[in-house]
């Protein structure tokens, strides 16, 4: 997804409330907002999203001296989650349609997303898992059945601390021994990183790849050969949120993404309504059908 | 009031906003954007916002090649708030006491700010004057009275088109013949000019002067001279809204400002609520009381 326009005052907004989140004195707010505005004039539109806020994340770590801003934030999204999750594991084996629940709650675990807005409470958490439960699936989910059955090397690129430990989920329903967890190379906003699946016990039930990336999605040319070889050969790619979404959604393979439209840019990209429980299939129809 | 860096990704948005509203192709909305983007960052944050805002909204005029993008927008907001003007009469007529319920109407129909916000909708505005009639008032409404009795020239100083209607209401409630109204001398947002002040009938009530600037505040340096001398030579000076307030918060004079706190930098300026129907007293006690 190429950057909207109205990409841009959100970006800006982004980069103050990263700063102030990164404790950063005023004068220091002011120089971090300059480096937005004078990446945002230069930027070039044709660009995704991520790829100007990597930038804008990458000078917020250096001026404050902190490779890790977003950690406090991401152990207590993990701790949440992980004191649900058992609850909500109940709830996915007592539904008439496990995979289902399970997909439906990792999409709304999904709003946990530090750059879609600059705080999330626990209570818009809770909310969020609540009505993703029972809201209307945006998305055939019966394709997604169909793949995930047939397919041997499952790659699945989570996107946020917290959010990943729900994640875990719906990768228990998925056919154990061939899933992959793709994480960030390195630490940004609060996506997850290696360190964050390890809190969410992913070892447990798949392997984890880091991505040799900072970004906050999935750059490709950005990323590690290893990442970019894992992505090509799986035969089904699951990508979560908005910024796998905004950076993979143009590349020319079939992908599962799995997102809550928290903005109203991806959700006019997406054809959905604002706040929607997404799953949408893209790309070349690929592996997936050419082994049957 | 200085321009703090909330006022920056603030500024970008309302660009874009407005830019729309004019009508611009994407590529001319693109080249606005870059026009705020490139004055925020050379910004001297010293300066209030009106007068980042005016630079603004003279290259929206230029690019659009419309001298007055406002315009419908601003005879709907005349047209509702002439609707509605009769029976608000009837309401202060009624009450206990009738200047502080014109005040608070005249407060309540600050709400009609294209600056604060892209679009107001007529529920909002009905809402907002029923919230100003009930609503804690955020000031001491006695001084004001005082200073109203006592002050042989009122200068009034409008801000929006539509809430111009309202200010009739209160204006009708100042001792008769004293009151002259500033009005701004050239379209900005949705901001009064003449052709507002003679729409909402002024000439009936009061002295329309033009200030002779196109800053969505008074930025008295960019003023007439005429208006200026009005300014230093009235014994009250009531100021309307948060442009108002901004760009004369500092100036070395009493003025009573007189708005409704619509956006959280000019709320905690103010040291208020957000919403708040707010009267507040400024500057060197001055003529009000040397006449005493």
């Amino acid at each position: 997804m190429k950057t909207f326009l109205d990409c841009i005052p959100c970006f800006i907004r982004q980069a103050l409330d990263s700063a102030r989140l990164a404790k950063v004195d005023e004068a220091t707010q002011e120089r971090l907002l300059r480096v937005a505005l004078k990446a945002s004039l230069e930027m070039d539109m044709s660009q995704t999203p991520p790829a100007m806020s990597q930038e804008m994340h990458r000078a917020i770590r250096a001026f404050s001296d902190n490779p890790d801003p977003y950690r406090e934030v991401k152990d207590r999204s993990n701790a949440l989650a992980l004191q649900w999750r058992a609850a909500l594991q109940g709830q996915i084996q007592e539904a008439d349609d496990p995979l289902e629940a399970a997909l439906r709650l990792a999409v709304a675990a999904n709003v946990i997303d530090y750059g879609a807005k600059s705080y999330v409470s626990e209570d818009e958490i809770h909310e969020s898992l609540m009505h993703g439960l029972s809201a209307p699936l945006d998305g055939d989910i019966e394709n997604f059945r169909v793949a995930a059955r047939r397919a041997e090397r499952i790659l699945y690129l989570a996107d946020n601390a917290g959010e990943i430990v729900l994640d875990r989920l719906l990768i228990e329903q998925l056919p154990p021994g061939r899933v992959t967890v793709g994480v960030r190379g390195a630490p940004v906003i609060n996506d997850a990183t290696v360190d964050d699946a390890l809190c969410a016990g992913i070892p447990e039930v798949a392997s984890v790849l880091p991505n040799g990336s900072d970004a906050p999605g999935t750059i490709l040319d950005d990323c590690s050969e290893a990442f970019r070889d894992a992505f090509f050969q799986a035969d089904l790619v699951i990508a979560k949120g908005q910024g796998n979404y905004e950076t993979l959604s143009d590349v020319d393979r079939e992908i599962f993404f799995l997102l809550k439209a928290k903005c109203p840019v991806v959700a006019r990209d997406l054809g959905c309504e604002l706040g929607a429980i997404v799953l949408r299939q893209s790309g070349v129809p690929a592996r997936a059908s050419e082994q049957d």
